[in-house]
């Protein structure tokens, strides 16, 4: 029991009183609860492997996404997180491929150029298939900078570039939006 | 006492308890406190006036921004509040004029072109100095639907039409972005 407690308060977010609660629940409640846990648990990380086209995690390589010929080989869509990958997926506005780099550029936390996956995007790239990438990283110093920097360094692919749209989400309120998110849809408002 | 917690209690966001409390507290407080109150409430309506230029509240006609003559008269920038008007302003991004619809339509509030200022922005638009007009409504479906309807009515008098950009919002991090604004963000992609 101990033990079990012990490994529940690694966990983010549970503390010594949680990590008794759930330890007495498993007890007390039917044993398969705590064998599926187990065997999640141990399946986790034996089976969840990088996805060798986009390095999305997946549990079988080519992923889903990769291995699907319906979707459009000539755009790129790099995003930093296998996190990222999904929400620009939910959005259901893209039907190319991904490239997930990794993380960010930052300097400060010792995130430079080779914890990247740029490398692997130059390769894809010089495959002569890719009319476009998009920079899907995030809209914060980091993400813009990896933006930037790996923009530079495939420019002379002749690929088109492009980068998601800054501006005002859906549902803002402009009188409650902070003043750089109302000066870029100012600046990068587009015609009607 | 009773009349003053009564009329503080009419106020949004002030109950029973608090209405009791400002009281008290005016009671103790210096004369000067009340007297002030007093006077700022008495001239709030008598001197706020609507400027005959873009509508905005002041207390002046012309206001501030309509006097100032180092701002750019052939680009009006159309918002919904006098709110919206500052928060495009503290922006920075925009050094045009203003134009205070005064809402959005909303059929089911019983807000109809009629109660906005369209007139008056089809005037200002004839006159012809006007070379664009950028419509900052907020990003939702009254915002929209504004934008839209206001846009057809005075399309034909040859100016540039524009919307403010939708997208992320800087600082934004796509994993927990809703789907929409992911969208709208790779659909309107720019150019690196």
């Amino acid at each position: 029991m101990d033990r079990l407690v012990a490994s529940f308060k690694r966990l983010p977010g549970i503390g010594e009183k949680s990590a008794t609660r759930l330890t007495f629940f498993l007890l007390s409640a039917p044993d398969q609860i705590a064998a599926e846990l187990a065997d999640a648990l141990s399946r986790l990380k034996r089976e969840t492997v990088l996805c060798e086209g986009c390095y999305d995690l997946t549990d079988r390589s080519p992923c889903r996404l990769c291995a699907d010929d319906q979707r459009d080989d000539s755009v790129i869509c790099v995003v930093e997180e296998p996190g990222d990958l999904q929400a620009v997926e939910r959005s259901g506005q893209f039907k190319g491929r991904y490239h997930v780099l990794g993380g960010a550029l930052s300097p400060l936390d010792g995130m430079g150029p080779n914890h990247l996956r740029i490398p692997e995007l130059e390769r894809r790239v010089r495959s002569g298939t890719i009319r476009e990438v998009i920079f899907a990283t995030n809209p914060n110093a980091e993400g813009e900078a990896t933006a930037g920097y790996i923009a530079e360094r495939i420019r002379s692919n002749g690929v088109a570039l492009s980068r998601i749209a800054c501006g005002m989400p859906l549902g803002g309120d402009l009188e409650y939006a902070d003043h750089v998110t109302v000066g870029n849809s100012i600046e990068n408002r587009r015609k009607l």
